[in-house]
């Protein structure tokens, strides 16, 4: 039988993850593939004593792993930027596949490790690093190879969507951040998940495997959900819609939307219906049309699925020494779109505003007005009974599709109305119709 | 560029949606692949004046395809058992890879089709087979290739989800029936969609991919949805149930579980969302836990979508002269389990009772007697008022998990009771949790 040499660089949740399902499926994943898959060599900084390497050979600089000449696939699983770029590299340099779950160093620095590992015609797969066991990558690479991808939206930040499902019961966002940090499923700093950053890695990830584009992070949008009150997602569920935090990249006419953000989405659509850590990713396709892909985006186990698929198809190439792979970012390189990412000012959405207004008369022909002015229409308006007391009056406007640069220009010449009171809230909305 | 010759047989809904595609995409699809995938001879009984050929070979005799000795991949989409299990037959014994939508012939003849095949060593796949432009059966052997599955359960068939759909705003089955031969949603004969036929030929394919078992399709067990009543439907609902017509597989010691019928699933649960002709598999796997794969089960291109991904994967084959491949059934032959499929009376199932009972004292504690001497635990209990007005009262029972063996025993002789009339009506019921 063919034997595949796989050595793993990090032993800490993914990595127990991955080395405990290698064991535990060994017979079953030779079942699978007519390949041993082995084990051969494991490093970590900081030896796990609950876990028994028996006589692989170990040790404590990662480095040795992609030094060592019997390794044929290197599992890149200790996180971070710089040290993880330089171990892929090296593994790359000598002539080694690679696996990763490392979302941040394929979005950060992918293309660069994707022009190396072009030249050492070597694989590098990161099935792992996107919405954790749901194999999603393999669908947009290659179960809708046919397709012209036209959008991508998901919910691929576990976190943040447990936050969000908690809030619908009218808590506050710093009371469930703080839950969640309890639970574990937030870190002490939660920059990363709430403010949309892990998730833009993702996406940014996804956009360019689907429209076969440049890996382009730094010019993706982002923005949290630390402003989220329990009062807009009431109100938005009385509109029809459920406020979910969204990665959304779309094909435009000269570039592409890349877009991480609150969202209003139809609560009749199944996307609305995914909650807790849970993710889900819509991916529509011109021929296929939408299709969607759910599961557990993070955990030990589920995210080692993953990366062991992808050990699985490495390994397959090994054994048949083929060329003919899944690319990288599922197009051959010649075949990428030079295509740049908007402007947020550029792309187009529907708009859920709060606006407070005093109620004097003609406060609303006011307000109707200015949209009007800039384009904008209006799909539904609700004026609630003054809640303040005060003489403010909430109005919640649900707008049709406008390009942003419309609405930002009339969110400022409401807020300057005499009528209208402090900010304008804006959260965009998608009905996933176009 | 490399070249990979496919020909079509069939030109019907899915032939033609290929074909048109193929054309459309095809600048994508090399850009994908980096493989010149020609479309190199099209044979169908009855021309279609829409699709434009151009100067592609075309003959009305599908073997003439399997005969041309230029054709790499032959594309079986005539349909039908006798015809198509020699097409694809002949087209083995030549040596050529094979790519199917067809999962009444994988149900039946696979087992024998892939033995041909493997003595060939040439590819056959059958993506589109299963729940049309979902990724299904990739995820199941590919995605999934690091899990014991453990079950799939899914809505394979958009007809009958279409149907249960529309009942539950209290329409009889029989009126929405028709409504759906009207829109063409429906076959004029409907047997195959509603009696569950169609369903069970596609759990055979995922049920033997994801267990690495061989296919058994005779002996599924198969119920249909033409019993559902909207009152059941209704009664479900307030129980916090959804009727939806499930395929469910499951491992078990010594067998596996294989049946479709209709199933009560929780309303909380994704896949009770899944509404109209929309297919969604649930895989449920050791590492990775729950995943689910939503789409269009049907339509030209949505197929046609995962048609082409196979003809892609065969062409990469091709060109690369691998021979290390995914199993036709998702494990190596000779790692397959000789797994017999759980006689019916086996299976394990949590039910819903509806018990027309007389309304004497003392009915209620009979009715509980006879459940419990079957070690049968109730989970809920509803007792309405008497709608009929005629001393018959309605008892609505949801169980806790049992083997049918015992449900149907306890049934026997609760329709035995004078206390009761009639049937009791009984629809399975599960709740993911296992």
């Amino acid at each position: 039988m063919k034997e595949v040499n796989v050595g793993i660089c990090g032993l800490g949740t993914v990595g127990g993850g991955t080395f405990n399902v290698l064991e535990r499926n060994a017979k079953l994943i030779t079942g699978r593939t007519g390949i041993n898959i082995r084990v051969a060599r494991v490093a970590t900084r900081t030896p796990r004593t609950d876990i028994n390497l028996g006589d692989i050979p170990f040790s404590t600089d990662v480095f040795d792993v992609v030094n060592d000449a019997s390794i044929d696939v290197v599992v890149e699983l200790i996180g971070g930027y710089d040290t993880a770029r330089e171990l892929v590299l090296a593994a790359i340099e000598n002539g080694k596949h690679v696996v990763t779950a490392n979302k941040a160093l394929i979005a950060v620095h992918g293309n660069e490790i994707f022009e190396a590992a072009a030249k050492k015609n070597v694989i590098v797969s990161y099935e792992a690093g996107v919405a954790g066991g749901i194999p999603v990558i393999k669908a947009v690479r290659e179960g809708m190879a046919a397709n012209r991808v036209d959008w991508i939206a998901g919910i691929i930040n576990g976190t943040g969507n447990y936050i969000l499902t908690e809030m619908r019961a009218g808590r506050e966002f710093a009371e469930v951040l703080k839950e969640a940090q309890d639970l574990g499923y937030a870190e002490a700093d939660p920059t990363f998940d709430v403010e949309g950053i892990d998730a833009a890695h993702k996406l940014t990830i996804l956009a360019s495997a689907g429209f076969g584009v440049p890996l382009q992070f730094e010019k993706a949008y982002t923005e949290g959900i630390s402003e989220i009150t329990p009062y807009d997602i009431a109100h938005a569920e009385v509109l029809g819609y459920r406020i979910k935090h969204l990665g959304i990249a779309r094909r435009r006419e000269g570039g592409i939307e890349l877009r991480v953000h609150p969202t209003l989405v139809p609560r009749s659509h199944l996307i609305a219906q995914v909650d807790g850590v849970l993710n889900a990713v819509l991916v529509d396709g011109d021929a296929v049309g939408q299709t969607m892909y759910y599961g557990p985006g993070a955990g030990d186990e589920a995210t080692a699925s993953a990366v062991i698929a992808d050990i699985i198809d490495a390994a397959r190439a090994v054994a048949s020494s083929s060329n003919q792979r899944v690319p990288y970012l599922g197009f051959e390189p010649e075949a990428m779109e030079n295509l740049p990412v908007l402007p947020m000012e550029d792309i187009q959405s529907a708009y859920y505003l709060r606006i407070t207004a005093m109620d004097h008369p003609g406060v609303l022909a006011k307000i109707a007005s200015v949209l009007s002015e800039h384009g904008i229409n209006i799909e539904s308006i609700m004026q609630k009974e003054s809640e303040f007391k005060d003489g403010r009056i909430p109005v919640i406007i649900l707008t049709h599709t406008v390009q942003e640069r419309q609405m930002n220009r009339a969110i400022e010449e409401l807020e300057a109305l005499s009528d209208i009171d402090g900010r304008v809230v804006r959260i965009r909305a998608e009905n996933f119709e176009g």
